[in-house]
């Protein structure tokens, strides 16, 4: 058995494709988001404005957020020493966990090591809790639900994406006495449209499902205290586990399901990526709870994350550049080949100093590979500006069509 | 479909079996460990010694870690703001894996969040790379182990713990042209006892399989250079991939895979809990680093670190109790049932301040239940003495029995 063929093979396969990630090496400067410094293969540094970050506030260099961060490491240490049940409980996990139970209305949070370990975690533990469960899961859930729904095996059915028609039709085909969770996203990430959530609320009460909704690409910037679309919409409580991340937004690291006591106490008891882990530093619990505690009064915030969203999509739409536009604040320019996107990529960062990760298969689907640009606070006028004229002299010159796609 | 009742159900059977858990709240005192402030459900505080942490050797306060983290949190942040493909790759990220390749003598390493999404995303991407791959998996290995093992449903074969006769009759019964793969641990934490390395790697070598190896338990602790027990015995270049934790004896969090370039560059681009997730904040990193590059030369600490765990398990001997004693630096005292050890676990806590938490089944088999006790260079001789002290008393109190299990 020739183990390293097999490995040339797996990998030439993705160069084939125009696939193949070559991860860029950047340093954000504290106190200058979203100026980086980029670290090239031969060792020189290049200045970069970084467009695709998901530290969609800014929180990330908030001073509240790192002297939180400070004060935890000078009074407990690095690490937590421990899982949660072995020594690694902490006051800062107490109290994060405290904020995030609050911040979504609900009796209680449970904290995980990501946002993904969370899902998967949780999905894939729900089948013990009710055996029999039929998880219904749109079909364009992020990975981690799509792993934590398939792992152990359970029944499942996939929706097509933000068809409640569809939807209905599968709760129907079902035993009526089943156990049942609907799975879905408030923002999918990468067109940026929003899940029919309301719709999908009715559905659960109309076939006594319980609902499960993923809001990372939403809390900390929807809803008048950052609790999401949920909070937002008034919907809240009518969803039985909220999942959000403290490493987007909220500028930090980690993931959390915010539920009922009984649902996180049965979630903690049973799922073994809760269970067999070491827990979150304490400085990181800390930073995330300032975060949290902090954008619960930050709607100014919130309203210029929204309007950097808008203005910088009216101006690319005004030069016909295919975007994609559902009103959230994710900005994805479709170019639909790998190759092509590659290039508008590299160009950008090595002629332009603009910083922009190409989005390929598997991702997105095949043929819709895309730029995706997050614009935040902390990106000024003149960024915006150098974004936009780069973008108008790439497109122009790699010829590629402006109006068929544009939304 | 009466969800909470089922809920109450899963919860209630844990109460039943005595195996309930109830986490401590703890806060580690920086410069003070393994002393740590506990505060009750009833916001009360008590002075505790921490007996069971997995900071081995005490670097989660060690300066050269914590300047490290203070440094980064400075210069670059709180989070990194992306995954590792979309903005998350950092010089820190870089140098953190530099550091573990050199460690492991292998030519890359890739960082996870945690060893336990290490052990799951690898396990379950590599027989995406290697079609019809057949994983021998100890019957002992670690719940993250298992669920990677599980998770995607290829050909596994379960080995008794520890027999490599038992392996070698299941490598004998499979297809000599079926790629192969022998997943074990260098220190099964539960016993402390060592796995049986070079007899698997010869068993490896005859029956052209791969070898995984977890060395949480050993990373930083074994071997010249905190190398693990590969390194000690000379046999981390007959491994293939090296599984690690930057979250006990480095004092931090996060964990990683040691191999060659091809099979980091592989399992980065194919594992989903690799890719879909944000990567270490850079603090984490920094402070990990830092951790590992300081042990490099530390054999003075490892040194300082078994001499503890001789000594403690000395102690516990001469007073008859049941421990487990394998040579490592893990002192497991044997109860056997859930509600002896937590009434152990609990007056240790309550009268003593000495804090060590009650293992149950699922971690062990139903029948072992026990006091898992880590001692490390920074429990001084006094700690020493209050533990065998109040051991003693209170497994008189209790009339244990004390001769029948000791080791």
């Amino acid at each position: 058995m020739d183990y390293t063929a097999q490995l040339d093979t797996a990998i030439a396969k993705l160069h084939d494709e125009g696939r193949y990630r070559t991860f860029i090496d950047i340093e954000r400067r504290n106190g200058h988001f979203p100026h980086a410094v980029r670290t090239r293969p031969d060792g020189s540094q290049q200045n970069i404005t970084v467009w695709c970050g998901n530290d969609y506030l800014g929180m990330g260099q908030h001073p509240v957020v790192l002297n939180a961060m400070h004060e935890a490491v000078d009074a407990a240490g690095a690490g937590s020493g421990g899982t949660r049940n072995i020594s690694g409980t902490t006051v800062y996990h107490k109290k994060l966990e405290a904020e995030l139970a609050d911040l979504h209305g609900k009796e209680a949070a449970l904290l995980f090591t990501s946002a993904y370990i969370a899902n998967d975690a949780t999905l894939s533990t729900l089948p013990k809790l009710f055996p029999g469960l039929i998880i219904y899961s749109d079909e364009l859930n992020h990975a981690s639900m799509i792993e934590g729904v398939r792992r152990n095996g359970g029944a499942k059915r996939i929706f097509r994406h933000n068809d409640v028609a569809h939807l209905r039709e599968l709760l129907e085909a079902d035993d009526p006495n089943a156990p049942k969770m609907i799975a879905f996203e408030s923002v999918y990430s990468m067109d940026g449209d929003f899940g029919p959530i309301e719709e999908i609320c009715d559905l659960a009460d109309e076939f006594g499902a319980l609902t499960y909704i993923d809001e990372v690409h939403a809390v900390g910037m929807y809803g008048p205290r950052g609790g999401g679309v949920t909070e937002r919409d008034g919907l809240a409580h009518r969803i039985d586990i909220i999942n959000g991340t403290l490493a987007k937004a909220f500028g930090v690291m980690g993931g959390y399901i915010a539920a009922s006591e009984k649902m996180c106490d049965a979630v903690r008891s049973y799922a073994p990526g809760f269970i067999f882990t070491t827990s979150l530093p304490p400085a990181v619990a800390a930073g995330a709870a300032a975060s949290v505690a902090f954008l619960k009064t930050a709607s100014d915030l919130r309203e210029q994350h929204q309007t950097q969203a808008k203005i910088l999509k009216l101006r690319l739409k005004g030069l016909g550049m295919p975007l994609i536009d559902h009103g959230t604040h994710i900005v994805p320019v479709i170019v639909g080949n790998p190759v092509h996107t590659k290039i508008l990529s590299d160009r950008l960062l090595d002629d332009h100093g603009i910083y922009v990760q190409p989005i390929n298969f598997p991702t997105v689907p095949r043929g819709t590979e895309r730029l995706r640009f997050t614009p935040s606070p902390v990106h000024g006028p003149d960024e915006m500006n150098r974004l936009v004229q780069a973008m108008d002299e790439l497109w122009s010159h790699c010829a590629l069509n402006r109006a068929e796609l544009a939304g």
